[in-house]
């Protein structure tokens, strides 16, 4: 999968500097992972991604450039992981079963994720914002393809959008990152079964 | 409402040490909730305290240590607000409504939580992990009693637990901290609706 293009950033116009741009964003995900954004150093990165160090600002102007990059990156990662795993064809609540396995998945293949994500709430607020905005709005939208159908709750809103990313959130901190016994299915299954049917015994 | 026992801190042993420790955790929430961490200082917080700077010895060796108690002091504090609105009679979603509604409204009045017990991921991990393990700890006791009067499903587990909170936690970021405008009822309205019947149309 090919970087996502980069707000502000210097885009590479050849599948080479593509190629190098990716290898960065990826170093950067494993150096910011490990030691966070204030630890991290630009020279360790091009290090990790077998670059020299001048050639990082042919595509980036500083660190926190680089940090604002890989954030919008993982962000519209997660929103194509879901997607794929939306392409073939689902029923509403079948749709929200995909997209959190496709989640819970890459949260648990890309550990790095969550601190990243949670401390551009620190370093850089506005695409933190910005990703749960816009993971919100994907998931307001498949909810409002599931009115129009006939088989969601019309009075569904933003709100209950966010109810479902908060719950996804949550259950991938817990069991992709911090306890990794149970299986995609066994927790999609959890989630799924509130959203068919509540928690009320029937 | 008294402090928190401060874990590995010194408690004081007078009503006014214990009033003045207060003043000092309220102090300091202000302090980190506007600077954050790292930008916070011991002598800013004991100056918002109305105390000299040398008391601040008498209570805690460093800012660390306040931090750290800090963030015990509120997250045991949401767990009596939750326990003091659970205090009538309530059925089972009754129970996780008003729950919701406490929480929802201690985030609205302290607005500073969020952005603490977000940072205590990167400022002290062990803090963090404790807030939300024993928040979830808190959400399923409270399944297990419905599912034990029958009113809730009886394949509710901690994984449910999660997902509630994580879909509180979320309602609460995205209504009571960025955008003002909805009631509490309304929110707390929304979650209810999805844990008492799911997102799907009968």
């Amino acid at each position: 999968m090919g970087p996502a293009p980069l707000p502000g950033g210097k885009q590479p116009r050849t599948e080479r500097g593509r190629r190098t741009l990716r290898k960065l964003l990826d170093a950067a995900a494993l150096e910011f992972g490990e030691k966070g954004f204030h630890e991290a150093s630009i020279s360790a990165i091009t290090g990790r991604a077998g670059m020299a160090l001048g050639s990082f600002y042919t595509y980036f102007d500083s660190k926190d450039a680089l940090f604002r990059a890989l954030v919008s990156d993982l962000s519209t990662r997660v929103g194509l992981e879901a997607r794929e795993a939306l392409s073939g064809s689902h029923d509403a609540l079948g749709a929200e079963r995909a997209a959190f396995g496709a989640f819970f998945d890459f949260a648990r293949s890309h550990q790095e994720i969550y601190r990243i994500i949670d401390e551009a709430e620190f370093v850089d607020p506005a695409s933190f914002r910005q990703h749960y905005e816009s993971a919100a709005q994907r998931i307001h939208e498949r909810l409002q393809r599931g009115v129009a159908s006939g088989e969601l709750r019309e009075d569904l809103d933003e709100a209950s959008a966010w109810a479902i990313m908060g719950m996804n959130v949550f259950l991938g901190l817990k069991y992709a990152i911090w306890s990794g016994g149970r299986e995609t299915a066994d927790i999609a299954g959890v989630a799924g079964a509130i959203l068919e049917k509540g928690i009320v015994k029937r």
